[in-house]
Order: C-alpha cells, then structure tokens, then sequence
C-alpha cells in the first residue's frame, strides 16, 4: 500500500481534486490519497515548488508526490515522472522539481508517453486527471518507472537567485511569503552570526532565536523551519509591514 | 472498504467537515473518507452539482458521494441515498444530483428516513451531521440503499438552461466559473467548428485548442475538459477581463 | 489502525501541512490521517479551541487529534499530549484544549519532553513538524501516554466569559462566528424560551426553529448544532448585516 500526495493550484472549489482522486481509486483502489496543498496561486511554478521542497522527503519511500501546477497544459512541454531518493514524483516539466532535484543524491527521470499509462482520450486542459493522476497511480499500484516513457535527461529547472557572502556581509532575495506573511529568504541562516541585523525595506531588523523574543507587532529575522533566513512580525505579517514579495532584496551582517 | 467522498460549502475553518468525518469513523471505521470541496461558495447548489458532475463517476463502483450543500436545512425537504450506475451518493433533495441524474443510465433513489440510520438527536441546523454523514457511513458498511427509507420517483432538479443550433450558430450561457477565472459553458465543443469566433460580452474570441495557443493575456475560447466550449485567458482571468458570471449569453458560429 | 486528524492555521498553500502528514506516514505507516481544519485564522486559538470542540469527541475511541495553532512556538510554553475519555490530543499549551477538558470525565495530560518521540533537531518555528507529529504519530501507532513525558496538572485554559440568567433573561456574548456569517453564542438555547426575543446590536431578532423559519434575508435567532443560541440570516450573512464579533454582547428573554 502506497501513499499519494496531491498538491495543485486547483483550489477546493471546482470539484478539480476529486477528479485526480477518483482516477486514482480506480486504478490503484488500495493507496492512501492524502492532500498536500491546493491554495497555490494559479499558475506559480515557485511557489509550488518551495511547498514541494517543504515535505517531499520526510514521506517514507515508495510515496508518490504528484504536483500539478500546469499553465503549459496541452503545450508541448513534457509530462514527467521521476524517483528521486526513494520516493516517486509526478507532474509537469516545468520546473516544478527543481528544489527536489538540486537536493537530490540519486534521481530518474523519464517522460510519460506510453498509453497504456494515460487515459484513453486527453483533454487540452486538463492533464491533471488524464495523465499526471493516471500515472501517479500506476506508480502507486508498482508499475516500474521506466514503463511509463523515455528517460529525460535535462528536465525544466528554475533559475534560482543565489544569495552571495562577501566581507561578512550575505546578500540575498525574499524567494517566498508564506501564510502567514513571512518571508522566507535564500540565505543560509547558518551564514548570519548572532549579532548580526538584517536590512530589508530599507527598516533594520534584528536577529532573534524565536518569534516570542520580540514584541508582538515588532519585526524580527530568525532562523525558519528549513535552515534559511526568515523575516517575520510576531503575532502579525511581516508581509503587511514592509510590503514585500518574492525578490525582495535582503542582506544581513 | 468503500471510500467516501465529501463536498460540501462548509469551508476549513469551522471544524464542521471534521464532524462529518468523525460520524463517518464511528459508523464505518474501515471507510476510507476523501475530501472533494469544502469550498463551494456558501448555498451554491448549482456550482456544488456542477462540480460533483466532474467527479462521482471517476471513482469506482461502490463509493460513496456525499454532498452537503443545504440552504434548506431544517425545513421539509427530503434527504436523499441515491444509487446511481454502480455509485452511491447522499444529500439533500435540492437539485444537487441534476447532473448525475440526467446522464444515469440506472437510478434508484430513496428518502432517508429510517431512525436506525440516523442520529438518535436530529438538530435543525447540521443534518450533514445527523443524517448525511450517518447514511453515507451506513452505506460505506454495506447496508442496502432500500434499507434507508421508502423510494422518491421525483427528485428536484434544477433548471437548466438548454444552449441551441441555429443556421449554424450556437447559442447558450455561463453555467459556471471555476478558480482560474475560466467561463465554463453549455455548448458541447463538438457543436463548434473549426474556424468559429466565439462572441461573449460585446467581445469576439477566437477558438483555439489549448491555453498555448493564445498570448499571455489574450483572450480564447477553447473545448474544456468536459467537452464544453469554455472561455478562458491564457495565464490569466476571462472572469476579471470580461467581468461575466453564471448567466452571461454566449454565441459561437 | 488508528485515525490521526489535523486541526492548524497553516493554510493549504504552503505545504506546511503536507510536512505533519510525512512526518506521521514515515512513523506511523498504517495510521489514517483526516484533514479537519486548515483555515483557522493565523493564531486564532479561541477558533481553534472552538472548532476542535464539534468534532473530538465524534471520532471513535483511540482517534489522535492533532490541533497546532501556536503562536508561541519556540517560547518556553509546554507541548502537551492528552488522554481524554478515550480520545489522544496532542498540541500547545495555551489553551486550545480548553473546550475538550470543560467537558472531560476523565482526563490526564503530559509534557512532551522524551526525545524518543521527538525530531533529532528542533526547529524553533515548526513544532508541529518536529514536537506535535512525531507525538501523535507515537500514539497512533501506539506508544503509551505517560512515556511522552511528565504529568501536566494544570493545562492553560482559555478564560470562556459565561453566560448569565436573571430574572428570565439570558445574557451572553458572541463566541464564535462561523463561514457562514452566524454568530455563535454562548447562551444554552434551553435557557431561552419559545416566545422570547434576541437582542444583539440594537436589533430585535426573533426566535425560530430553523432558517426556513425566516425570509430570504431576514435575521433570525435558533438553536444551533449544539445546543447554542445562534443568531443568523437566511440565505445571508448575520456577520454582514449586525457587524457583529465575538465578544457582541446578545440578551434573550
């Protein structure tokens, strides 16, 4: 029995999810279909790729991830399916994976064309329920990887910003606003020294361990979930005080 | 085991759906319970019976569809067990199955109203709870649909607007409006030929086959997954460039 | 095979709730885990100690509910796991529990601090990830309460105002108001009798039995799906037309 995890820009509003999860009933009626996030924004390629990034490998392996945020559908770019680490993926080539495949010890890419694996009559619009979620399913049900299609030896990356160290001083971007509006950074937390203030907005912020080390309202940096500098206001939205978004300049020293 | 599938408009932020799914463990532990869309705006019958339509028969014979959208709650309107081309589906007697009941080739339907499937506490104001969830999980365990309650030869169903063919110009509406701002209409695609303009709006849109095919930002009309001529901007919102809504005329020729 | 819910205010945009789900797959392949509540407002724990209050008790015996709405995370607030006539809840100690002890028979609650059943490293703004997952996943897979950790003796609990009766006339406050727009109260329907009047921001609303009670747009007052006078609009929002919150003042009688 294996577990599926779904994460589209499709919302719960449309009946879209179901789609993908019938599909898969049917063709793998004994896996675990379990939600991951449906609230991306439409059509953000980085955005769903930050939130894959977030929990792909702390599910056990033989998971298959599938990961539909798709505004190529019905365009000429790839369909993909991969192992990576031990767990499978599903989703376009779009660069979708790129946090998953820069992390990545061992990684297997193929494209999905073969028909036994993919609904008999494909939608322009809706490869989701024709082809990612049929695949995703096969994979679940122990169909091998290679089954599925050719290998694909360069798959869609994003080009990510890099955050640079230079005489002490780290330079970086705001790459994502969570739920919360904090904004989650490129720099390595690990490159900022304790006594370190962050510049963002043109406001100084100071460096904390936790949100309850400051003020409620008053802004902070710390050290998110995932290793990286983050720029948070306690008990409020660092997104609403400094208006920021992804690609915010930030620099710390 | 049987799955069972929630749609509802009750949203994720009242813990309402978890009180569904916590009958549904007690009465069926086994039942495997998937969410579909919690949400469907607030009483909005015709977008839960379109969305339902893209899905319940996706999944395999056996499940079991619940759909709690119920302005009505509390007053004399039945509750309903469908048996529908191998699916069961549960919920109000308010149209929300017109679209499963116009393409059933084999229907059953009964009024639930046998007190061994309910809650012995009905309140006025939550039978998703009371009743929805209790028969749902009933029928997940195996009992018979007739089991439920006496038969209903006349189900509401909702009026819906019929699009025409005309001297080779279709004509129809809106019939709903999904979260990428994309105009879903009533006219099959297949009544579209080829080089057909599509006029929405005081505007003219041009027929393509898929998002790609049309310049980020520009408006096309395209055959939606359902088979459905559908108005959409690549990249973008038809509902925000057009401003249309569920009712909005539609031609194409 | 235990249930495990999940009740946060982490949204569905992020991924962060896909990372509990790994979390628990990887310790507990064979638990089931049900979404119950994603959208609480960030920090909201009256809402979330309200929402957890409809559902917990629903599920069978053994259930695992998971609650993590934190704003106090990496401060030195406990990390609590509760026993609570049958059913385990793992989250803070602030007072998300409220409800569910109120209502206890037999309750005992532990510090989580075993670093046996927490992550290796701590992340100071993700115990749900790394404290509250790992737990419930421990419980699901049926690791014994007092092995998490020390006895708690006494859990935050949230100052609920109460309602009063003088002289025949209930007097509360709003509590909770749902998607719908209804204003929960605090004041038991029992104690208001079938001719009685609410009052709630200068308005008069009349007591019925359920929302077909009223017109299309007119408040009325009813007994909610616990036992609570509720104050509503059919077919509308209360919250809308009285601009009530929780704390309005309401009197009946």
């Amino acid at each position: 029995m294996r577990r599926v995890t779904l994460l589209t820009d499709f919302g719960t509003a449309d009946g879209y999810v179901a789609a993908l999860k019938g599909v898969i009933a049917a063709i793998a009626p004994a896996a675990l279909v379990e939600d991951a996030a449906h609230d991306i924004a439409a059509g953000d390629i980085h955005g769903a790729a930050w939130a894959l990034a977030g929990y792909w490998r702390l599910y056990p392996p033989g998971t298959v991830h599938l990961a539909v945020v798709d505004p190529g559908v019905g365009s000429s770019r790839a369909a993909l399916a991969l192992h990576v680490d031990g767990r499978f993926l599903v989703g376009p080539d779009n660069g979708v994976f790129t946090h998953v495949l820069h992390g990545a010890a061992d990684a297997s890419v193929v494209s999905i064309t073969a028909s036994a694996f993919i609904r008999a009559s494909v939608s322009a619009t809706f490869h989701g329920r024709d082809i990612f979620a049929p695949a995703a399913a096969h994979l679940a049900a122990g169909v091998p990887l290679d089954r599925l299609g050719p290998a694909v030896h360069e798959p869609v990356l994003l080009p990510l910003a890099a955050a640079r160290r230079s005489e002490g001083v780290a330079t970086g971007t705001v790459v994502h606003v969570d739920r919360f509006g904090n904004l989650i950074t490129n720099i390595p937390a690990a490159w900022v020294a304790g006594g370190a203030a962050v510049r963002i907005g043109g406001r100084v912020v100071p460096l904390r361990r936790t949100y309850a080390d400051a003020a409620p309202g008053d802004l902070l940096a710390l050290e998110g979930s995932r290793g990286m500098l983050e720029v948070a206001v306690r008990d409020g939205s660092a997104l609403v005080v400094l208006g920021a978004a992804a690609g915010t300049a930030v620099s710390a020293g």
